[in-house]
């Protein structure tokens, strides 16, 4: 066999792990083939324990472990029994008692678990910075041309295997296990980078823009789970989870959430829950929000969530059909039977569900529910990328959010207090709708969501057209538009549409013709200065 | 001053780098400020060669390089030397000779281009994955408490600032320095796991989803350049380009796009770019794809460029204004001519462009023209990121392209070749328009296009809304859609407005109620079998 020709026997193993699951077994099965082992630290300790048979590496390098550890296995004798080529370095290993090592178990702690303990200041984390165990671990993947490397215990059971059935370790095995295991050091590596990145940026209240958006861009995910496929059937996928940095309890999110029940989670519905989740979550009052397509399709706040649920669906039934619907408060029994009587839903994503919530879902095996937690008040910021072809747009996401304060009317009439409210209510929707966006909304639902667009006037228009086929009555109602309007034909159509007020960034060249055709129609319009396109 | 009470000075210096840029001057600079100089190899015999003094490393551990350099630093005496604690080892370094390191200036040399060398085969790309040069590098990081890392040729001059004024470097430097360092080694390894990644899967062709998509997930971007600010002016951005894997010549695309004028390019118009250059890349006859709000607006094929431009361009004028203009060819004079005299342009996206044409250009400075060269004919596979708040959506990019032999025809009329033209056509432009997408189009020109929307009828809608609005005739267009139909309200909407042909993916479990009404109105339909969602 091919594989048999390139199989490399094991005769001597470094074995120094932090997870020691399986590593006793692992040993014992070793020295029973004849593997003479070497140790440090805590593993050595435990294999002695254990009675099994093991050589510390100070031992065997003659030089002390020195400096509480630091300097242990920074050691010719090791790197050369590691990295030496087999074949044309035997003569330099005999010269120099270097012993070849064909195999090297070393794994790190995870340094995110260090700095996620409560007693973890500035000193612990970075004592917790390995050095010795990466430098073994890359020189042993740099020589996979002789040497085996393992990083995870999950591969224990197959080197045995091989070395029972294929006279050693086949050279694709060994070249897989060196890429596990570059992957192993980039990843600790990091690690270190973002802790190292929050903690300069906390201290640091003139951080540079070149600072968060560094020369070289490192991001770590760790996979939560494959999909069944990505946005469509022929594209595979994956859903990862951010590698937490320093924050102690992360936001509440999709890759935090915890699924009650359901059939598996697919891509789209976790990037539609995604939006649903960050839209509801701007509202204090209980607040429902469904989205189809990645766009809201109904939104509204009441006094409890199921007449804000009942209010979010009449926005448009029909979009709502297969949804996703988000609340930002526990759902109850209540809500549960009144989605069901009435609608296909996808995803229930909410802080919590009461157990009665949670036995009624139950009658649905399919639906998928997720309990995602409360959040705090105040949002995380976090990067936001956007994937092009080659390359990557990364910035701030966008969690701005305005007071009335910052609010400026521009017309002869002010808003009403109940105009204002809306406002600000169609203003919170709006970040949310695909540019080009327009929500036009009443008594803090929305009436009309008029969805990207290429062009301003036509996300009006269909904001129009739908509140007109569900039978909704736009007299009366706000608009929120996302940016600014290039000309006064948006606000002629919603003022013939019955819109009483505005609200909009401004900082069109043509504002004063805006503002004239407001004032012309009685309009309340404010400014608010800020801009909220998504795309 | 509390930074100066925290400076360490610097005594001894280790320098070992790839990058020699500034190099000879730094070490001149260091040698005049009274500091010991240890090095290695080629940097040893260039600094020896300049006249400085330089101590080689294996002078001073007493151990020779063996193993043609494999093992070189990797020394209890150099490690000691960086990861002593002073004040706490002081006693162990004196017992051991070991001489305290305060400055460790190393680099590596790119991985990335190791093997982007034409003559770099495998065994050569892995002698090049260094060991003792990261291992120096992250020991330093981790005692920058006491040592300072230098991994770019960019921080010499602050460091000879800070030892002159300073009394030597502060600890706010050092840790900036580490983490540059954590940085640089986490690239590096990530850029050989990269690489070790390709070769297996192109070794293996039957390479498991868990190889595509690892636990870990680790991307490494380079800075191309920090952006004015990202999709609203209240976010910060920079746009970052791929670290190349093994592919020798990277796809075009805006990351390797050559910028020949104009403004500094947004966030927005970035991505509209790689939108509308992805969708131009489908076509082999001279083709135009306007895009705008990250939507198609106007796409057309056509015999020459310019007939192909006014096409794209009649579809939606409005929408054209201020939009992102893509071609599949050289553009010449004429079509310069015809943007600049009928629109507002804010990129101009294309393989070349004649001398001309370029002429044209040069008299309106604030248009972005960008030459990216011309394609290949296969697109190169790439993973395709969609963010969420905690987490990543994972997905192999949309690339598939569907061959008139798998498409069938399920209506009791079969498409006339020029509608089979159409409808191919429409089917390429779909695949750009956000979903629920609906592209009306005739003799290969789009005559509306319904994007974005929450339910497939309202796309319908608007795409025979933009049509009437335009003044183009829909009567004998053809229609695709992105995903099937759920019920037959489309197709009649779509007869209504005179639709002859139709293609879908098909799939609806109403598909023989959605045939019979396509059947009812003499229409042609076609069902590729491919869905293409795009949110």
């Amino acid at each position: 066999m091919a594989n048999n020709l390139q199989s490399k026997p094991v005769q001597c193993a470094l074995i120094s792990v932090s997870d020691k699951t399986g590593i006793v077994e692992f040993a014992q099965q070793l020295q029973q083939r004849g593997v003479h082992i070497l140790s440090t630290g805590g593993t050595f300790r435990l294999l002695q324990d254990q009675g099994i048979q093991v050589q510390e590496v100070a031992d065997y390098t003659g030089f002390p472990e020195i400096m509480s550890g630091r300097v242990k296995t920074l050691h010719p004798k090791i790197h050369g029994g590691i990295l030496a080529r087999r074949g044309i370095d035997d003569e330099t290993m005999r010269q120099h008692a270097i012993t070849a090592i064909d195999l090297v178990v070393v794994n790190l702690y995870p340094f995110q678990k260090t700095i996620a303990q409560p007693d973890c200041d500035y000193q612990t984390a970075i004592e917790n910075i390995d050095i010795g165990g990466p430098t073994m671990v890359r020189a042993a993947a740099k020589n996979h041309q002789d040497v085996t490397v393992v990083v995870k215990p999950e591969a224990y059971s197959s080197v045995i295997d091989a070395m029972d059935n294929m006279q050693g370790i086949p050279f694709s095995m060994r070249q897989k296990l060196a890429l596990q295991a570059f992957q192993h050091t980039s990843a600790y590596d990091q690690a270190i980078a973002n802790y190292l990145s929050d903690v300069i940026s906390t201290a640091d209240n003139t951080q540079q823009i070149s600072d968060k958006f560094p020369d070289t861009l490192c991001m770590t995910f760790s996979k939560s789970f494959d999909l069944r496929y990505g946005e469509n059937p022929h594209q595979k996928a994956a859903f990862y989870k951010e590698v937490s940095n320093s924050r102690a309890t992360p936001e509440p999110s999709l890759a935090t959430a915890s699924q009650l029940q359901g059939k598996a989670l697919s891509y789209n519905n976790i990037a539609d829950a995604d939006a649903a989740l960050a839209c509801v979550k701007n509202f204090q009052e209980p607040a429902c929000v469904i989205v189809k397509h990645a766009n809201p399709c109904g939104v509204a706040i009441a006094d409890t969530l199921l007449e804000a649920y009942q209010r979010a669906y009449t926005t448009d039934p029909t979009s709502a059909f297969g949804g996703i619907i988000a609340f930002n408060q526990e759902v109850n029994r209540d809500v549960i039977d009144a989605i069901l009587a009435q609608q296909f839903v996808e995803v229930i994503i909410a802080p919590s569900f009461t157990q009665a919530a949670t036995e009624a879902l139950s009658n649905k095996p399919n639906i998928r529910a997720l309990n995602c937690g409360m959040w705090s008040s105040a949002p995380s910021p976090y990067l936001h990328y956007q994937r092009v072809e080659g390359g990557l747009l990364a910035q701030d996401a966008d969690l701005s959010v305005i007071a009335q304060p910052n609010i400026s009317c521009v017309t002869d009439r002010q808003p009403s207090p109940q105009e204002m409210q809306d406002l600000l209510f169609a203003w919170q929707v709006v970040k949310y709708v695909k540019s080009n966006a327009i929500v036009y909304a009443r008594k803090q639902q929305t009436i009309g969501i008029g969805a990207g667009q290429m062009s301003r006037v036509y996300s009006a228009k269909i904001a129009g057209i739908k509140a007109a086929d569900e039978n909704l009555v736009v007299k009366g109602s706000v608009m929120a538009s996302d940016a600014f309007f290039p000309f006064r034909d948006g606000i002629d159509a919603a003022a013939a549409a019955g819109i009483t007020a505005v609200i909009q960034p401004g900082g069109s060249m043509r504002d004063a013709e805006v503002v004239a055709a407001a004032n012309e129609a009685g309009i309340a319009m404010v400014f608010t200065g800020i801009r909220h396109f998504r795309h």
